[in-house]
């Protein structure tokens, strides 16, 4: 029986190797080398902490708990990966992009994948509600040159922190989303309503484990764009309002310093007239900067 | 806003120590303190892996589904934890014995707690099928002191390899499972059936897992103790059969080289009337010392 012979009895010392050893005979070699990852960490991690049998029960409860959060609607495993930090670490893995381009952050659960194609300067608030707010930048590639015909995927939540899917029956369908492309000089601009932060779902497991972490579930206000041209990698990002109370605490730490955007109040009757607008807004001004395909 | 200040925005090198800068607060200390532990190797262990999106989406489903199998008779995570060696590990961190006591080994999920107590040399096979066997043996201190009026709890699987719990109406009830005394010297002695090798339950993410692993999901024969003496460490272990087949690939991690024991067959009509019993059986001789309770 060359297991033992090779690898030994499982002791607190070998328990690791005894483990990975065990897995040689794999024919998913990607899954053992994972789980051969997963098990070395995880025994290091047992080894650090020494749970008492009870923590032990109570993290095997948690996880079940977990599992059993989720349904169409929720996906409480999700959530547990957000909030340690996990899915953005996923994400910047995934998405490494060269000197230059704008950075990604999660997608996120509110995307839609149907949101109408929209002309240039529509309005994606259908019930009026919230501050007024004009979006436009360009999108350029590396060396700085316009994107013509890019295609550009928004969607926000409201001025209470809701997006459209939250609250069916409330909001108007496709409420603040929309689909637009550039122009021939690279240039996008829509109208939207000054977006609002709000929590993730915390009445689970997750919830839980913030508020024993002292931590609150609140993201910080944004945008969500997904930004694809021809001949250019997908951007799936956000831009955020650097003013708003949690922006150096998001829950699930999508916030980087480049994707800071300045929601700037227009109160002039000039600066109103000059956009086009019709009161008070906030303009909001930004580019991306797309990599070329790999 | 002094969390950015301190511990900078969230990237692929700073993402561990960006998480647990968040805990900082922490109004639960070992939360925390354990959670830095589970951050700093969850992130360590996403690095290595670099998983796609798609491979992080199957490893949320591949816990979201470990919850959902999860019933009153079904504990998922229970067993992912058992294939993985953590159990083993967190029963090894729990259980560090002094020099010359007996070993521990895990529970397992088939206890139950009111079986009835049986005088010494009494037969817990209640429908006399398989194998006869006789267990017999000392519980001894550290110094060799044989212990009187000890607590042995024995449960064990049929000839079969299934235990009464598992089949209800087909086993009697309590079959297999008994607590005795031992005697002034310290003697304990029953009789029960030679048992089987079974598998763990592997119709669902465990047994899928350990298929991709190129493994079985089967545990060796062995007989479950649980000895409990006043001024003494609870000793919860099993012994094994060192000629089962599957004695050094147990699915769970729960064999130790000093929990074998020697499954003697004995023919002879002088040496089966020399032990009070009928006709050929399995003697199983094994001693078990108790580390002084701490």
């Amino acid at each position: 029986m060359p297991d033992t012979h090779e690898s030994g009895y499982f002791t607190e010392d070998t328990s690791a190797e005894v483990v990975i050893a065990r897995n040689a005979k794999a024919p998913d070699a990607r899954l053992a080398e994972v789980m051969a990852v997963i098990t070395r960490h995880l025994h290091a991690a047992v080894k650090e902490i020494e749970p008492t049998q009870e923590e032990w029960f109570n993290a095997i409860m948690f996880l079940t708990k977990t599992g059993q959060m989720c349904n169409d609607w929720r996906q409480e495993f999700i959530l547990l990966s957000d909030v340690t930090g996990v899915s953005m670490l996923v994400d910047a893995i995934n998405n490494r992009k060269p000197s230059g381009a704008s950075e990604s952050t999660v997608l996120g659960p509110f995307h839609v994948a149907d949101a109408p194609e929209l002309p240039l300067g529509s309005d994606i608030c259908l019930d009026q509600k919230g501050e007024p707010m004009l979006v436009k930048g360009r999108i350029l590639s590396t060396d700085g040159t316009p994107i013509a015909n890019a295609k550009i995927d928004v969607w926000q939540a409201n001025d209470e922190g809701f997006y459209d899917v939250q609250q069916k029956g409330i909001q108007p369908d496709f409420n603040l989303r929309g689909v637009f492309r550039t122009n021939e000089r690279g240039e996008y601009w829509f109208k939207g309503v000054k977006p609002k932060f709000y929590p993730i779902p915390d009445d689970g497991t997750v919830g839980n484990l913030l508020k024993g972490l002292g931590r609150h579930p609140f993201r910080p206000a944004h945008l969500h764009y997904i930004i694809s041209a021809d001949g250019f990698e997908t951007l799936t990002t956000h831009i955020f309002d650097p003013d708003d109370p949690y922006i150096h605490s998001d829950a699930v730490f999508g916030v980087k310093q480049s994707l800071m955007a300045k929601f700037e109040p227009i109160n002039s009757g000039k600066d109103i007239a000059a956009e086009g607008m019709s009161g008070p807004f906030f303009r909001v001004e930004h580019d991306f900067v797309l990599a070329p395909a790999r």
